[in-house]
């Protein structure tokens, strides 16, 4: 059987990803897609806006066949390490083919990149430094760079300054980098940008837009249109069970009295937070009533939105800095949820995986997994003490979905 | 000036503690009545049920004329550590005695029981190790020691089995121990038991009971007889703008994220968390919705009620073994609060105190003291966030109330 992977969030599954999935699996000549799901909490540093089943269910009910957990070591890092943790993923469960949007649409272009900057390495630096040199910033110089290296030796390339794009070169570079196999595969990004608010009338928009208008809002009425109906259904339901959608926002008062509760000392110890921002962090969240007012608070020049965001989830789930160090590439493959189609390929490509499959995980010691428990275990306190009425499913004890 | 010292919690002030005032100041013929009281959290490993600001009023209303805070590093700790921070301060401020309330009533027998035990330290000793053989607890070995020991050097000693001579024997021990001049006095304690219920028509009960019954009834009516007048209405504004009295279960929902948010190792670097509980304390979080449930399930013979909630109150305020290691002794005197004999007192014996002064907190440097302030950002948050309509005072904004 042929299977295509993809690197996905769902937060939430929308028309747009139905698409791609079509699309994906067109692309690849594939009989099932396999998803690497990011869990509770996101790249961008956020908490997914629903729980990983929730968000699972919605995925098999719009035709991805098995979905995978990208482990929280990997989710909320940055692109590198992201794409190294979910193309090593893929690879282990025998994907052939690798699908991801881009603005760019086709892959040579991507291989081209890759290849230069790997061919050209003391080049690109030297332009780098060179760039530094006269005064631009980081981001300014590696554009210099790339733009010199392109004119120096002229072929097809993409476009780096597009965020898909960027994802795609991480992922190309990944799959290099760890010997991967797999082939990989681009498809054009569709309708709505990254950003982009809600259009009247489209049936495609992004996530960001989604919560957008979520959060603004507080119906899915306004959203009902670019969602899937079993999405919309999972979404109705969790709103009903839970009152409000997860978000910094429902999470600030825990994440306030858990900044609050440190030295400046001891919030040094997490991944990511950068010396010199702990007493930052501390003033703002003891005069902050919201998470937006604390990010306006601290957030400068130096550092992106994203990148404050990842300092607070590590600081959130107690993710210190020597335990990001202790993690090279995952240990297992996590199984959240399959159709029966997914079943059936698990069932005869089971023994070609290079990483153990794990269903129960309860039973195991796997130390990556034991960390998607315990930020589990968080989200979902989180969730449960922000005006839920119902308790979310204990991840521990939670075994895979199987889709009918 | 004469002044007396008396080491309290005020939680909450009430008629009791007025008795006991007139009772000191008269024993010691003591023109003014210094109390140095706990901060936010209290011996017995508990916040306290309104905020330091309230209890130093409710203090100074009913005839104490300085209050100076017991810093959270003595007013967490075990008996001995608690009576040497206690007296320390007592004797930097310089009083000329101290007094405190006992089951016995008559200060010789204490200080014979603390030179029997001084000076028979081998004997002592070798009487406990020798019951510990025959399989005697711990506790009973030293109670069989004891009783030994009296009956060995015949005179007038204390009954050690009960609390408030305990707690006295501990004073007595701190002043020899810091070789302190003040002189010590004890008056008998009256009418309700430590732990008695309120009994009906009376004027006097203990603060224990008095807390039971406002849990259990949440009102005030019902204590209304046992409190001075201005206790009552310091009560009565709390409640009205807090809407409950600060206690474990109204920070529990933030202890047990608190908790869960740890591993177990990380858990163990906490003061007075012993290795081995910390699984227990983490099981125990994630299955309960309330800290008396929590509390059932995680107390056991080897732990009194006591020690586990001290153990939860460093673990809340972030306490580690490393800072409870770093203190030695007393480095400030903190001012709460003083009335206009009060004030005058300080004015004339200032020079003479062996510790600084600090009323303005903002401005000081003082390691024990930015404890302090830290542990009452947390106890505000907590009341704060648990149904409360008024934000409290900011500790090191706070300066000393002068009560008129």
């Amino acid at each position: 059987m042929q299977a295509v992977g993809i690197v996905v969030e769902y937060n939430p599954f929308h028309n747009g990803h139905a698409y791609h999935l079509e699309q994906a699996k067109q692309a690849a000549k594939a009989d099932i897609v396999i998803a690497v799901m990011s869990g509770s909490f996101l790249q961008r540093g956020e908490p997914a806006m629903v729980d990983k089943w929730t968000r699972t269910q919605m995925a098999l009910a719009s035709g991805v066949d098995i979905v995978i957990e990208l482990p929280y070591v990997y989710s909320t890092a940055s692109a590198t390490d992201f794409a190294k943790g979910a193309i090593s993923l893929l690879t282990a469960i025998r994907c052939d083919s690798f699908v991801f949007g881009s603005e760019d649409g086709s892959v040579q272009p991507f291989l081209n990149t890759y290849h230069l900057i790997k061919q050209h390495r003391d080049e690109y630096d030297s332009l780098v430094r060179s760039s530094l040199q006269t005064g631009a910033s980081f981001p300014k110089s590696l554009h210099y760079a790339y733009e010199q290296l392109t004119q120096n030796h002229p072929a097809t390339y993409i476009d780096l300054a597009q965020p898909n794009n960027i994802l795609g070169f991480h992922y190309i570079e990944a799959a290099d980098r760890i010997g991967s196999p797999i082939q990989p595969l681009t498809i054009p990004r569709v309708a709505a940008g990254y950003h982009d608010d809600l259009k009247e009338g489209a049936s495609i928009a992004s996530a960001t837009g989604i919560r957008k208008e979520l959060a603004e809002t507080g119906s899915l009425e306004g959203v009902k249109n670019v969602l899937p109906e079993s999405s919309y259904e999972y979404l109705c339901n969790w709103h009903e069970q839970h009152t409000r959608f997860a978000s910094w926002e429902s999470f600030w008062p825990l994440l306030q009295f858990t900044i609050i509760r440190h030295s400046p000392n001891e919030l040094t110890r997490y991944a990511e937070v950068t010396e010199g921002i702990e007493h930052a962090l501390l003033k703002a969240a003891k005069t902050s009533d919201t998470f937006k007012t604390f990010m306006e608070k601290i957030k400068s020049k130096r550092y992106t939105w994203t990148r404050l965001q990842r300092m607070l989830t590590h600081i959130y789930t107690g993710f210190t800095k020597e335990q990001l160090h202790s993690f090279d590439t995952p240990t297992t493959i996590r199984l959240l949820g399959m159709t029966a189609q997914g079943q059936h390929y698990l069932g005869r490509h089971k023994k070609e995986f290079t990483l153990p499959l794990v269903s129960r995980v309860a039973a195991t010691e796997d130390k990556m997994l034991a960390i998607d428990l315990h930020v589990a275990e968080i989200y979902n306190f989180s969730v449960e003490s922000s005006g839920s009425s119902h308790k979310l499913p204990k991840d521990y004890q939670t075994p895979p979905i199987r889709f009918k």
